[in-house]
């Protein structure tokens, strides 16, 4: 596999041609955004503690029967990733109220609801990634109703796996961001990180934040947080 | 039956207690707001009008097996209407992408989508009666899963019988706004008005708008547009 010239930068991450035009590279940055883009820092090594994180959790889905982009780490803050097709919306799904649904609805952040929540977004940026239904992918040409169930049992698969994997961390999963592709085939494939830049983990044993909260909230310590979460999931797949 | 004191003034309706426990009296005022309160206005006989067209439609769908609040027209603007215990979401039923939804995902008013549209919305008006999905009302405890669907089922079954109807009077049914309420034997029961001013309505021929739009907008000629409905709307039901 060769690297070649750059495909797109965005805020976290580069995307790389290589001489297979099956597969690109995903390269991590150290660069940190928040609240689209107002608030931005540099976290040293963040890249490579991300790539680290995400190559870990993404290795364990693919080991466990989820069809993710990812194929190997190739470097400290590299992937090599099969090409998708990038479907515009994203899901967040909600194991406890937190952040943008807490404030949204005026509920207690911390509240466990006995449901899992998926919540649908639509991938536009200058609209702030509305939350949607089914019914407005449908009528937007997104994705067909019998994608969208594919979607959600995807992602209450992803959401157990990953649930799991965290629990042997002493970590909770509090919710978690993923994005999805379409492979040539047509197939849907996770096609997102899966890292504490996307995920809100809370340390079981004190409650402490593990994620980019501690970037959006001030809290300090982002990168040796980041360095924790990356032991510890070590452990946890020993 | 007889009227006895109030029990609620809302905007545009007042709901009075009468000597049957079981039933209320609800009364359509002459006053028109919209965006939330902001603007606000009095159109001469539109409660009688809303209470005519709104008696006209849900009679309607009384006879055609939908279960409703309303019994029966008591005079001008007054409805008899059995008591149920109010359910604090809105169902909006779209065939045509026009208004908050338009505005929210950025597309043009007046594209016709291939599925019907269902959102759901909280009544919190404090929060701007935000758009849920299904997740967030069952973790809200407002519905289970069952319920919701039934919703859905009923709202579905609702639009094509007032598209139906419509369709006889000249008349496109391009979204509305339904709430529901639980009997006493805690069966769905719609329990709303449906009348121009919860409907958008265009006229088949010349696209006119016929609803609270033309408050809304500006357009002017309220009441004989409301008029216009209800004359077509008795036609339609000869």
């Amino acid at each position: 596999m060769k690297q070649m010239e750059l495909l797109y930068e965005g805020k976290s991450k580069q995307i790389f041609k290589t001489d297979n035009p099956d597969n690109v590279v995903v390269r991590f940055k150290d660069d940190i955004t928040a609240f689209y883009d107002i608030k931005r820092a540099n976290i040293l090594n963040k890249g490579r503690l991300t790539c680290d994180i995400s190559s870990m959790v993404l290795g364990y889905l693919n080991d466990n029967g989820i069809n993710t982009h990812f194929i190997e780490r190739v470097d400290d803050d590299g992937q090599l990733c099969r090409v998708v097709e990038h479907v515009p919306v994203e899901v967040i799904v909600r194991n406890v109220v937190a952040g943008s649904m807490a404030k949204r609805l005026d509920m207690e952040e911390g509240i466990v609801p006995e449901n899992t929540i998926f919540d649908l977004c639509l991938r536009r940026s200058d609209l702030g990634d509305p939350l949607i239904n089914d019914h407005h992918a449908v009528a937007l040409g997104l994705l067909s109703y019998e994608e969208l169930s594919e979607l959600y049992e995807m992602s209450a698969k992803i959401n157990s796996l990953v649930t799991e994997l965290y629990n042997k961390a002493g970590i909770t999963v509090v919710d978690f961001k993923i994005e999805f592709g379409r492979a040539t085939d047509g197939s849907l494939v996770l096609a997102d990180e899966l890292s504490p830049d996307t995920c809100r983990l809370w340390d079981k044993a004190t409650g402490e934040r593990m994620d980019k909260d501690r970037f959006r909230r001030d809290l300090g310590s982002v990168g040796e947080t980041y360095e924790e979460v990356a032991k510890r999931l070590h452990n946890a797949l020993k």
